[in-house]
């Protein structure tokens, strides 16, 4: 019997799906994938083949108020009858909080959701999204098992050094710590890696996760040790929109001198700042490369001079650097970026193949004196959630 | 003529000084120091000659009420009765925040004191208290040079980037920026390291400014590069009482979750986090050091290691590390806390020599075969203003 594993990714105004198929030991097969988007705009169903011919689409122009759920019945109605022969064994869900507690995926269960919910406050933009479909599943299937994977499990190895900020221990206590986030793209990278160049995945590796959200994080040994996002994922490199690492003293400014609302200040360094902010122009890295307007080629010079000092930061965490992986969309795409990034961090030992780096399909883009392996692998949280949450199933048979 | 040079350093609850004396081209000679402490508690005076001895005191217990510009009178008062056969020529002040515009040091005048009355809202706990004295001194001597050192000023060479916030460029435009401070320590040891080791002066030099408020200066050439305060002092290293680096999420949560308001939270980042916070017991290294309190060494553990992080990220700024200079009462006086932040960052080529960190007077703790040399420098914050009063005062006469 092949097995349907359906991987859910919500945010607040998209529902993504993957849908894989399993036989057995080999690494689930992607099936098809979609996702329903303009949630209270104007919402649109499409869903694609694995080599993206279209299967279906629909609109609902006229429907901005069409809710979550609705949505997401749709979503799963076509996916029940698009099973591609298989049954549908389990759910997982990409939830962006798994607090302090969770360094694993985890089987869904009621306890667990009263827990999963105790972390709005520490996430409020997004777990409350990440929640509802495996709320709105259980009513539809009551009987599949749901697994939650966290964005920040993989983080949870982070010495406490590392995760604390200088604050009062009871303010720690309570779970203002650095969580990091974009964990299940680095365990991704960390396996391939692994694969790739075991010697190097057993070493000090610094992986650059940069997409519209960015981070980095130092994973030594297999395990994260520090990572650039904090107590929140507005922390650390700029991104499109968001501003990153920030002064403190800037949020109490705009607050007491500039008389700004908390809600204003949200806005501001979530959505007004980044690559947009910078730039003046776009939060898309694509559209900034291309331009001739020098703010855009400011906007590329800051965030990659970020990066490079980051980059430091993290080989201090890991005592050096072995191999630098660059990967989501930027990452995998932006070739001046990552030669950018490279010329910067010469005196870590890094030496880029040009040619290398040009070629949009090279894996390996260091030369062949770096002493710093320097790799572009393409990441694929759907496929780390398939997986964990295919283990998740397989340990409730044993 | 001997030269009488009063250099004065303002803050809200003390006001300090220095009298230096000059003959001619040497370095000015410390001729008596002191300061009013305790002003709106109870106000305390005292002044000492350089080797320490008591040369006055007063104190009023039952006056709390006694204005600053009252004390500043009777310690100018006492000044100007102990000249020390020398003629008072000029004075020079410790101004935290130059802005955006100043990179040197600035003869006083109307127009000056106007825009930095503008940097106010900038740093407005210390700025106030850096101007007042300047405007009681011109009331008492109408006709005294008065110079403004900006603890900004030696940054003012970084690199934009280096200075930039990912903001829209409207916010950066009004001066929302990375401005570093800590400035006149900074220049100080750039120009005693050029003296002890002149071609590592000329390189690439971190360093540590470690006091109860501490931070690191990347200097490259015997120029600032890049440092870890921002726009304000809060930023960068955890110090005594403040927290350093934080998720700007972070303050919005306290905002937002726990309805706290923009003065409670700087209480929290400026008094009650840092060291005091992590270690629940004092903000004091030196009681930390000597505590058996596992949290009094977890604030030492932490403190160490974000030194440990932010000088990869200095050598990032620099592409390399040719020296570290160890500075400030922390710097200068707890070599627990070199040992550790040299054992962290081995990997930058540091081999400390123990028997010489551990020697109180020893200027070079690091091993013969250090890649990077470690130096363990008094800084002397006045004496740098001293210097550049008598420059700008010397330049009136050309």
């Amino acid at each position: 019997m092949r097995e349907g594993i359906l991987v859910i990714n919500a945010g607040s105004s998209s529902i993504k799906f993957s849908l894989y198929v399993s036989n057995g030991d080999d690494s689930p097969l992607l099936s098809s994938k979609g996702q329903v988007e303009g949630i209270n705009v104007a919402p649109h169903f499409i869903a694609k083949s694995p080599d993206g011919a279209v299967l279906a689409e629909d609109r609902w122009p006229d429907e901005p108020g069409l809710s979550h759920e609705a949505l997401f019945k749709h979503m799963i109605g076509w996916i029940e009858s698009h099973l591609d022969g298989a049954e549908l064994k389990v759910a997982g869900h990409r939830v962006v909080h798994g607090g302090s507690q969770y360094s694993h995926p985890m089987l869904i269960n009621d306890d667990l959701m009263v827990e999963l919910e105790q972390l709005v406050p520490l996430a409020p933009l997004h777990q409350p999204h990440n929640l509802a479909p495996i709320r709105a599943l259980a009513k539809v299937h009551p009987g599949l098992p749901q697994v939650a994977c966290f964005d920040t499990a993989f983080h949870r190895s982070n010495p406490w050094v590392s995760q604390t900020f200088a604050l009062p221990r009871a303010l720690t206590g309570e779970g203002v710590k650095r969580y990091g986030f974009h964990g299940l793209s680095y365990e991704y990278i960390s396996r391939r890696l692994a694969k790739l160049a075991p010697a190097q995945a057993r070493g000090r590796v610094a992986v650059a996760h940069l997409g519209s959200g960015a981070s980095m994080c130092a994973i030594k040994g297999g395990k994260s040790v520090a990572s650039t996002m904090g107590f929140t994922a507005l922390d650390g490199l700029p991104m499109g929109t968001r501003t990153g690492t920030l002064d403190a003293g800037v949020v109490l400014y705009l607050l007491q001198q500039k008389g700004m609302t908390a809600k204003e200040i949200e806005t501001l360094l979530y959505k007004q700042s980044g690559l947009l902010g910078v730039s003046g122009l776009n939060n898309d890295m694509r559209v900034l490369l291309e331009s001739s307007e020098p703010h855009a080629a400011e906007a590329v010079e800051l965030f990659t001079y970020r990066i490079a000092r980051e980059l430091g930061s993290l080989a201090a965490a890991m005592g050096g650097l072995d191999a630098l992986v660059f990967t989501a969309g930027i990452g995998e795409h932006s070739p001046p970026v990552r030669a950018r990034v490279c010329h910067l961090s010469e005196w870590l030992g890094i030496r880029l193949d040009e040619a290398a780096n040009a070629d949009g399909d090279a894996e390996l883009i260091s030369a062949l004196d770096s002493k710093v392996a320097v790799w572009v692998i393409p990441t694929d949280e759907e496929m780390m959630i398939a997986e964990h949450t295919r283990e998740v199933l397989w340990s409730l048979r044993d």
